[in-house]
Formats: structure tokens, C-alpha cells, sequence
């Protein structure tokens, strides 16, 4: 059997993006990275300081945006305009050739709109396709994707969509043809045993520590979705999933948590 | 000598975008264009109505954007972010895969920052570079292109950029290797030799025609700019440019003004 290319899926999120020497310090050391990879980002506090600038409500439950048209139109403008455009020239800046995406563009991520159950989301969209044979079009011409969190349903309806989940399924569509890495970076050296000691990174989480973690739910709130999506992804298709301090983009040995099934 | 293909280069104004059920129709009819066809467009309007919502003075100049730091940042947010995929993702319900980029995507286009003369124009760019090769990579990969007025120095700044002038320069790029229509598409029919009648089309403009019309002002000061991007893109590797109502997509027999040399 043909061994795969390796593929680096990285996902980094608001506190990066928020500060503009972290974020081009991130950039510059992501275009190092040799071979093929995707960036996806988040920037909900960016959306969220919009909208108060805009006097427009932002309701959150769970740590997830009510998406209401007029926040629709804000993570838009926020996540595929601003940030988008800033991490794309940012990395041409350092001769990486990135190619900035929605779910729209290319239909690369159809989502459908999550039904209105205990909660109504809004225009949130639960992705459904990942048009992994377009992803690896670009890939192969040598452009770096970057993709922010707004889906689409093919039909005209843009979504919110969230970015670690996003990053999960790009990893498992891509997993099917590609060694894909998937790296969750964020301002933490990984997932902590103890949320007061920054340092109590635990450095290996399989399923069945998982599950104990969140059954004894030694996990904060924010963390559990994020380790879902980690998991899903090693169910499907993707061999190493790692949750570290941005740091680890340019020196991967150092400490932080590393997720296997 | 092998026949160049075709390519149909459309620009549209804010006159369409602000209209949701004028565009939809528009996108509908686009998507039906057969062949090779890349869609340039504005929205100078919906950025001005941003920048009011948030407090920030918008500033024209001969009906060019005074361009702070601010108002980049709501011209990206506007253009880039829910014009751009407003578009992209109307056309993709038309089942027309639209791709939606700035400049600084793929790094397909290169500008220097406007020089302060007489008038600083802050974050305006000037084209120096459109990347052909990678235009026509993603035209054959069965993808249209859809450019937003936002374009990079491919150091890290993105620009504001006139969007005529955008789609001016990428007709006379892909004119090298393609058959280029251009079709910048307004609200009027055409230009018209007195604009208080709307019937008035001035069917044909050569190069003698529009010295004259413009010796003699006889051409309205938003109309000037547009002819010279027409004659600019004539002299560089386009055969025909139209100026029309946008009906013209669906019926290229009505009257509207043809431009040559």
C-alpha cells in the first residue's frame, strides 16, 4: 500500500487572533511548517465585540452563539472578512500561499441548520459534506487553506458553524487520503488536570481516560466539546490529535496533551 | 494559431448588491452563463451604512474612498466578509461554484499603496500584479472566480481597491490567454449622452468618441473613471467591453453602449 502524505490540520482560536504580535509571531512559524497543511480559525470575541459596537445582542448558551440574522451577518463580516483577510495576508507575508475559505467557496462544507430542539441556535448549520476532492485540488497546487467557521446549505443560507468542530471534520474527510495531524491550539499547554495549576497538563488522553474524565467531570465546560471533536475525529480517519499552546506549531516537543483512541 | 477560449469578466455595483431580489435574479442569471466567467463586484454603499451604524466618518474624494485604518477594517468586514459570500453563496444555489477572493487569496493580486500627492488616500492600492496562471488554475478546475474589492502588498496589508479598476486589470491579465468579454453592468442602460433622459444610450464609443465626449464634459463625473478603465483594459488584450444594465446577462440584444478602440 502506498504510504499517505502527511497533512497538518491546525486550529487556532480568539486569544491568537485577539493579539496582533501573537498572531504574526503563529503565522510566521506556520509557514515553516513544511508539506501540506490547513489552518481553520475561530474569533467568536471579536464577533461578539462587533456586535456590541453594533448594539446588537449576543446570546450564548452553553459557550454556543444564538445566531440570530443579524449575528449571522456579524460572523460573517467578522469571521470570513476581517479575520479571514488578516490571517491570509499575514501568511502570504511569509510566502505562504494561503487561499482563504467559507463553507461556501468551492462548496467546500454543506451543513444543514441544526433543528430547533430545547434550543433554538439560529443560523447554525451542523455540517453534513466536506468536499475533501476540492481540499486536496488546492493542496496539490500547492495553496494552504484557511478556512473560518461559516458553513453553508448549498442553497443559499450561510451558517455558523463551530471552528473546532470544523477543524474535526476537515481532519476526517482529509484523514481519508491523507496522514492527517490535527493540532487544537489555544492559550493553555494542554488540557489540565487541575484548572489552577497551569502546568498540570495531562499528557495522554486515550478513550477510556476520556471517559473517566468526563464522567467524574474533572473536565471544564469549555473542554468537553473540544475533546468530542478530538475524539470523533480519531474515530474517523485521523491518528493524532493534539491540544497545546501555540508554542508547539515551531518546538513539538514540548509538554502538552496528546489524544489517542 | 490555436483559438483563445472565451471568458466573460462581469462587473457589478452597489445598485444590484443592495438589492437582495435584484441580485438573486442577477446570480440566477450569471450562473447560467455558460463557459468561463469570473464576477467582479463592489459595495461602496453597504460599507458607508457600516460605517455610520459604528461611528466612523466616511470621507470621499472625487467619489474615491478616503481609507483610514477604521474604515479598512469595515471595507473588508463589508466587501470581503458578507458581500463576498452573499454572492458566493447565491451563486452556489444556482449550482455555479463560485470561489469567493481578495488579492490577497492565492495571492492573486498585488498592489502598492496609492502614494500621498495631493490627496492621501490612506489604505488605497494600486494593481501591479494579477496572477493569471492561478486565475486560469481555478477557472479550469470548473471554478468562478468571484473578486471583491479588496486587494495586498503581499507584506501584510491588504488595500482597498477600486473595483472597475480591479475588473479592468484582471480582463486585460486573462486577456493574454483567453477570448475576454468585459461587462461592467450598472443600473442605467447605458452611458448616455444626456442623463436626464434615460433613453439616451450612445450605442458605440471609439477611442475618438470618448476624447471628444470628455473635451467637451460631456460625460457625468462617476461615468469618467469607468470609460477609463474600459479604454485602459481595450488597450490591454480585451476585444470588447460593454457597459449595460445588468439585464444584459440574460439578453445580450438590448441596447447598451459597446466600447473599442
Amino acid at each position: 500500500m502506498e504510504q499517505k502524505q502527511k497533512l497538518l490540520v491546525a486550529k487556532i482560536g480568539g486569544n491568537i487572533i485577539e493579539d496582533k504580535d501573537a498572531l504574526d509571531s503563529f503565522l510566521n512559524d506556520f509557514a515553516k511548517v513544511k508539506g501540506h497543511k490547513i489552518l481553520i480559525h475561530g474569533g467568536g470575541k471579536s464577533a461578539t465585540k462587533l456586535a456590541s459596537k453594533l448594539g446588537v445582542k449576543t446570546e450564548m448558551i452553553d459557550g454556543r452563539r444564538i445566531t440570530s440574522s443579524e449575528n449571522l451577518d456579524i460572523v460573517v463580516m467578522t469571521y470570513a472578512g476581517l479575520l479571514n483577510k488578516t490571517i491570509v495576508s499575514g501568511l502570504q507575508k511569509y510566502q505562504c500561499n494561503s487561499l482563504g475559505l467559507t463553507g461556501a467557496d468551492a462548496n467546500v462544507i454543506v451543513a444543514d441548520k441544526r433543528p430547533a430542539q430545547f434550543v433554538d441556535y439560529g443560523y447554525v448549520g451542523d455540517v453534513t459534506n466536506v468536499n475533501s476532492k476540492t481540499i486536496k485540488g488546492f493542496l496539490e497546487l500547492g495553496i494552504t487553506p484557511v478556512f473560518c467557521a461559516v458553513t453553508h446549505d448549498a442553497n443559499g443560507q450561510l451558517f455558523n458553524t463551530n471552528a473546532d468542530t470544523i477543524a474535526s471534520e476537515i481532519a476526517s474527510a482529509m484523514g481519508v487520503s491523507y496522514d492527517v495531524s490535527l493540532f487544537y491550539c489555544f492559550e493553555l499547554k494542554g488540557v489540565l488536570e487541575n484548572i489552577e495549576d497551569k502546568d498540570s497538563v495531562i499528557e495522554h488522553i486515550d478513550l477510556e481516560k476520556y471517559t473517566k474524565l468526563r464522567d467524574a467531570e474533572a473536565i471544564s465546560d469549555g473542554m468537553l466539546p473540544k475533546l468530542k471533536n478530538c475524539f470523533d475525529a480519531l474515530h474517523k480517519n485521523v491518528s493524532k490529535v493534539h491540544i497545546a499552546n501555540a508554542d508547539f506549531i515551531k518546538d513539538n516537543t514540548i509538554k502538552h496533551t496528546i489524544l489517542s483512541l
